[in-house]
């Protein structure tokens, strides 16, 4: 039997979390929308909003990781450098291993768009048998950030013992080198 | 009332910090003429030339960040592969979060001019209310790394609830973002 | 007199460690090759094939470092996000600094080949007179590396106080700046 799967997206947003209103998931719903033009594989996701803070981040990994059986868990928000910014240092404290090249390529991307795509502190990292992004908070860099790490994803996910992600060829390539 | 604008720059240098001569300080200077030529808002400079040592390095970041209240502090030197060079390892004693966008940029850009950029470690961080920045030691590079990374910097101190500074336009344009 | 030039050159591979048949040091093989096409100076190589162990690597960085006295050591697998993949875990903690520089040029690089190239977490470091580099796992992915790094590798290579390494400037040419 074919593994299942399921991907986490996490929005944190002191504002959002304590809203009720239609337009605080804006950056959730961005992936969400990206990930249905990108996946041909069947799929399901578990979306949560949290405030952005660093022991509620580092369970809601937990639990999407361990116990929802997440291949991969996409954030968004709490990147930047200001004080109530912890989602990288979550990152960095859950994840086994750290994959700066996501972070690197992110920001080289953002920084096409806006010069203080530098201000991002975004990363990637595993735990086990999860891939963690760091995504950013605005949905037009959500998208710009996506579209450049994605075509890796999948072969990531296949290394690390994940189901295997079909993409949808006619909006996004995903690459896997001919041997292991 | 307005807040001040403080700017620590701190210059790292076994042989300058012994001699007396007016040369020494060629690559502080360096900082000290970009600045000029960028910032509009009045601010105030404190330029210390000190030698290469770990612990009067963190001292000197905590002197200037806590008690002379610097938003910025940009050092020069140190940032290397030898021995001596521990700005860097200061740096990240120092700094609550690593910001590695700046260091990623500062060698793409330097790369431009030299494939010896790699060889730099230079990173910038934020320690409460103070942006801190590793800049080259060499002038050319100096004025190089701040004009990749200086349209990003104003924006950053007001994430970290520093003063408004106000770039000068005919020379470098800073950047910042519509909606918080 | 001169000092020697010693080079490490260690494959990590759980596969090519348990088998004696030729084809299985082709990525040692890609590294030892394009050292005789860049290194004009005598030079000798060690070279060893280990399986992807934790200590192991750690142990045989200590001897290549210490009593071989490599002035380099030229890393080959290991680098990617599975489990088994631990030598940039080795590199971290044997190194006493890190060069982001080295790992950040080389994705960069490998990107315009591959999009899976944000997956290597390939970095390079400083253990008192020895530079390690960690290289991809595939030979046609090391040279790109190595082309795009060894450049600042002599220069690198004096500044730790190693000896000096004449590139063979036909096929490379290394950069020295011109004041230290």
């Amino acid at each position: 039997m074919e593994k299942e799967i399921i991907i986490g997206v996490l929005q944190m947003s002191d504002r959002a979390s304590l809203d009720t209103n239609a337009y605080s998931s804006l950056s959730g719903d961005a992936i969400l929308e990206v990930l249905t033009s990108y996946i041909k594989s069947p799929y399901r996701t578990i979306f949560n909003i949290i405030p952005d803070e660093y022991d509620l981040i580092l369970k809601t990994f937990h639990t999407l990781a361990v116990e929802e059986k997440c291949c991969l868990i996409l954030t968004t928000g709490g990147t930047g450098p200001a004080k109530r910014d912890v989602t990288v240092e979550a990152t960095e404290a859950f994840c086994q291993k750290i994959l700066p090249g996501f972070g690197e390529l992110m920001r080289m991307e953002s920084l096409k768009y806006v010069p203080t795509a530098i201000l991002s502190r975004q990363t990637a990292g595993i735990y086990e048998n999860t891939l963690l992004v760091n995504l950013p908070g605005k949905p037009a860099a959500i998208s710009q950030c996506l579209q450049a790490v994605f075509p890796a994803i999948p072969y990531c996910i296949d290394l690390i013992e994940g189901p295997f992600i079909l993409a949808n060829e006619q909006n996004i390539k995903a690459f896997r080198p001919k041997s292991g």
